[in-house]
Parts: C-alpha cells; structure tokens; sequence
C-alpha cells in the first residue's frame, strides 16, 4: 500500500470533520504567518536605534519606538498563544476522532462476519487483536504528524523562505540550498534505522520472556542447581540488548550531529552572506539578525523529518493488514431471502421430562 | 523513597563507570561553553561592520572580518559536533550500563532467594516480572534525563546567565526573573498531569481487553445475537478513553502556551532592555542579538522541565519496589553448618526392578 492509498483510505473518515480540518489548516496557515513577526520586529528596531544614534539622538526620541515595539511584540504573543493552543487543540481532536472512528469501524466489520472469519489462520485472537490496535494506533501516528507535528512547521518554514527570497534572492537561495542536504540526511537515517526498532522490541520481549520463565521455573532450577546457569543465559540476553540499542542510539547520534553541523552551515553562510550586502550597502544592519532568525524558522520542521520517515514507514506496514479486516466483505453474513409476508403457526414441545439419577425430578 | 534516597542507592551501580561520568561532564563543560560563541561572533560581527560603515569604508576593508568570522564559527561547529557526539555517546553508554547492572543484581538476587519468597503473595510471576521491568526502566529514564537530556541543557543555561550578568547586570536580572515563574508552570503542569497517564493506561487496557473478548466469545455473541450490544458496549470504552485523552492533551497545550507566552515576555524585556542601553550609549548595537540569542540558551532547559518532574515521579514510584527486591536478604538461602573435613561412605542402590504391565522387563 502507498502512502496515496492509504491518504485515500483515511479520506471518508476524515470528511465527517471537514469542518475541523478548514478550521486548523486556516489557524496554520495564521500562525505561520505570525511566526515571522519576530524578525521583522527585530529588524525594524535594530535599524530604527541605529537610525537615531546615526542622527545623533537618543533615548528622548527612542522612547516612542521602544513602547510600539513592546505593544506589537506582546500583542502578537498573545494572538499566537490563541492560535497555538487553537491549532493544536483542533488537530488533536481530528485525531482522536478519526482513530475512534477507525476502531469502530473495525469492530462494528467484525462483529458482522462470519463464524468462519475467526476461524482463519491469520485471525487468531492475539493476531486480529494486534492487528487492529496497532493499524489504529500508526495510521493515527501518521494524522497527528499531518495536522499537529509537521504541517505548522513546514507551513512556516515556506513562508519563511518566501520572505527570504522576497528581501534578496541570493539569501534565499542559499536558504535553500542547504534544504536537499537535510532532506537526504533524513532519508538515510530513517534508512540505516529502518527494522532496527522491531528488531530491538523482539530482544526486549526475549528478556521479558527469560525473567518469567526463571521465575516460573524456579522450582525446577533449584532442585538441578541450576541458578548460576540461568543467571548467565539471561545476562546473554541483557548484554545483546545493551549492544544493539548502543548501536541504534550511536547511528542516531551521528546523524542528528551532521544535520545540526550543516544547519549551521547555513546560518554561517547567511550571516557572512548578509554581513556582505549590508558592507556593500544593499542591506540595513538589521538584515542580519533578520536572516538569521528567519532561517531558524526554515530548518526547524526539517530536524524532525527522520521520525515521521520512521512513523511513515510503520504505518505503510501495518496499514494493509488493517484495511483487509474492513475489506473483507465476503466474510458478511448473508441473511437468507425476503421473509414471508404471512408466517403462521405454534412452537410446542411435548413429553420433555428429566429426572436426576438421585431421583429428584426436575422437569416432568 | 525520596529523590537523594535513589542517587545514593545508584551511586554503587554507576560507580564501575566512573571515568564515562567524569567525560561526560567534562564535554558538558566545554560543550555548554562552545554554545555561548554564537552569541559573541554574531555581536563581533554586526558591531564591526557598522563600525566600518560608519567610518565610511566597505567591502574592501570588509573581507578580512568575513573570512575570519566563517573560519571561526565553522571551526566551532565542527569541534561541537564532535563534542555533542561524544557526551551523547557516553551519557547512552552511562544509561545502558547502568540499567545492565541493575537487571543483573535483580537476577542474580531473586535467583538466590529461598523458595519461600516466589511464593509470597506479591511475588508472583507477573508482579515480580513487572517490578523488576519497570523499575530498571524508570531509574534508567532517571539517569538519562540527567546525563544526556537535562545536565547539557542546564549547564548551556547557567553559562549563558552568567554571560548575560557579566555583559550588564540589569539584563541578567531580567533573565533570572523568567525563571521562577517557569519553574512554577511546570511544576504545575505535571502536578495536574499526575497519575493521568496511569488512567490512561487504564482505560487503554480496558479497551483492549474488550476486542480480545469479543473476538474469543464470537460464537456466544453470535449465538445469541448481541452483535449490537457488544459493539456498543466496546464503542462506550472507546469514547471514554478518548475524552480522557483529549482532557489530558488540553491541559498539556494550555500549559504549553502558557510557558512560551512567559518565555516571549522575557525575549521582549530584553530586546526593549537592550535597545533602551544602546539608544543611553551604554552598549553598542549589537547586544540586541548577543542578548537575544543568549535568552534562548537560558530558556531551553526550562521548556522541558514538566517532562522530567513526570519521569522522576514515576522513578519514585517503582523505585521502592524495586529496591526491595534488592534488598530482601532475609530471604537468601542459608546454606548448613560446614561440610566436615571427613565424610567417607558408599551409596547403593539394591534390588530394584521395574516391569512394564505387558511383561516387558525394563530394569531388572
């Protein structure tokens, strides 16, 4: 199943929210425009302190700005407050209801199907079970990356490269040209750790395993003496868990460094990039931390991009077995034709009599 | 079982690793140092280039401060990703031993103890196993907030206050100021948080448990045709459990909010502070970014304090529970009085047979 199918899937339980969902892409897309008020604000005050201080002037004729700078600066923290809290709620709320909807759609499929569902190798109660609970569970993983994780992000990080560009081209190219760099770290982390976290719950549920049976053996291993024998096998377990989460957790740490590492490659071109246009007179001394604080806001959405590569990855797997339990419609229970319009007649038991070896009669 | 109780029962289990714990502490020193350069390049840089501007002169004197900026502030990223590295590598290293340690003293413990104590009440298998399970996953959580998560980000934050002191007391207070009321959302947040997730876990696990006796008692439900009820009932669960949920999340975004409308409070304290110092003549334009960018290596560790009250909470819950176990030596096995020096004799084993019921001689 492709991630396109599975949006197509999702789709007619989303649409009983559609309301919901305009509501939050509409608070999105305000809140991703309020995120770039902070570097304009930056910008103009910067350029306003060194306009007066150029003109000779200072705090008396400063004192207007600082107060308009203040006002903007919390008003527009508590607008945002609103939408952030708007936004995530809204988000939230698709999500719980889309998820409850998809388990009792299951159910409500289940419960309609025939005996000989259940009976099917495959449909074993552990197996059926888990397999709706963790279909649930990751396709709305894959909503909540949607509506709350990452579509604010990258809603404000394309804004923000908007107004990169809009104030100088080559800013914005630089921008964006770190952006494929990341894109393709990312991949190859989700890669390089693609299984790994299975691979880790299997040996987790083996150690598991290994404590419950040397407590249930207990007996046994102490009538043979057996304990310093068990105690080893189990450390065997313990120390190849220990090896394999050191190893997942040394591969994240390598990427999460060189992503950082280019990011900041970034930063530092931008900076000398604007500290040049502003020597060569293109750009007011604000542009810098304008830049700066801008790019900030373009690489934030791209340092979570690995987990949803992961959580996507993981609802890719347990997507299909989830839609082929709402799809199996041929295992409906077929009523059997029209009922008669007249149905008559009595229902009557005759000469039903028990009486129990004691010789008590129950029924006579 | 208090907080300063716990450290000093672990303190024998991270002991062996001792010289790791002194690295790790160290890169924290020297990484918590390396983030305080941005900062100060980026004040070197606006403060020299309107420096230059304002004696008239531009690109050509310009260049020498470029290179020497880019070469500086690449120099320092290369040397902080190889540092982030290797205090997140020793701090996992730190954790996975630990939390080895600690599963092996349970095992070898229990695995000495008297039959007596598998049997008591509470100790039964899955008790036991879960005690022993959580315990070391809740004290491990404890030892990596502090190794990896929360020490770098405290220490990058006691660094940056002294810097923002040193630079100008007046902007220092305001930054110590924040603090307080931070401290207070948070506790507040994982106050109101408390023992949610455990409801939580509750009602999932009652959700669960409805699917897998639907589906074990498919053919009474059938039988009987309460399809309808059973899926209303499992359809009540699940509401239930999502109203939880989105409780639970509400308070969660709204104490979120909350904090980052304080944290923008203190951004905006301290660019209106740093304006009003540079329009006085006390300070040179570019303290507005040194300042601004220093903030924000203060307030980074705060934004995640409720997530580590959370997990210490939950550490001192199975802690206990897990230290008993470790600690039931009234339970080991006493072996006798010493083996005597002579003990000579022969075992025998005389006139055994066996014959099987058809006439088969076995052991005769």
């Amino acid at each position: 199943m492709s991630l396109w199918q599975i949006i197509q899937r999702l789709l007619p339980f989303v649409r009983p929210y559609r309301k919901l969902v305009v509501s939050t892409l509409l608070l999105t897309l305000v809140g991703s425009l309020a995120a770039q008020v902070n570097p304009f604000v930056l910008r103009y005050t910067v350029d306003t302190v060194q306009g007066l201080l150029n003109q000779g002037l200072g705090l008396a004729q400063g004192w207007h700005m600082l107060v308009w700078v203040s006002a903007l600066l919390l008003g527009k923290e508590l607008i945002n407050t609103g939408i952030t809290f708007g936004q995530k709620y809204y988000g939230e709320k698709i999500r719980i209801s889309v998820s409850g909807a998809l388990a009792e759609a299951a159910v409500t499929k289940i419960l309609g199907y025939e005996l000989g569902f259940f009976t099917e190798s495959g449909n074993q109660t552990g197996k059926l079970q888990t397999r709706i609970d963790r279909g649930v569970e990751s396709l709305m993983k894959l909503v909540q990356n949607f509506f709350i994780d990452i579509l604010p992000l990258f809603a404000n990080a394309l804004v923000a490269l908007g107004v990169m560009f809009y104030a100088n081209k080559w800013v914005g190219l630089v921008a964006l040209s770190i952006l494929p760099v990341y894109f393709w770290l990312s991949y190859r982390q989700a890669d390089r750790l693609n299984g790994t976290r299975r691979a880790l719950r299997a040996l987790r549920e083996e150690k598991n395993h290994g404590l419950i049976s040397i407590i249930d053996s207990i007996v046994v291993i102490k009538s043979f003496v057996r304990e310093a024998y068990e105690g080893e096998k189990q450390l065997a377990v313990q120390d190849k868990l220990e090896a394999a989460q050191l190893t997942t957790r040394k591969t994240n740490f390598r990427y999460d460094g060189l992503k950082s590492f280019f990011e900041q490659i970034g930063v530092v071109a931008i900076i000398v990039l604007t500290a040049y246009l502003v020597l060569a007179g293109q750009m007011s001394i604000g542009a810098i931390m304008f830049h700066v604080l801008l790019f900030n806001n373009v690489s934030a959405p791209i340092r979570q991009l690995h987990r949803i590569y992961d959580e996507m990855n993981e609802a890719l797997t347990y997507a299909e077995g989830f839609f082929a339990i709402l799809d199996a419609d041929d295992q409906t229970e077929r009523p059997g034709p029209l009922r008669p319009a007249h149905l008559h007649g009595t229902f009557e038991l005759r000469h039903v009599n028990f009486t129990y070896p004691s010789g008590t009669a129950a029924l006579h």
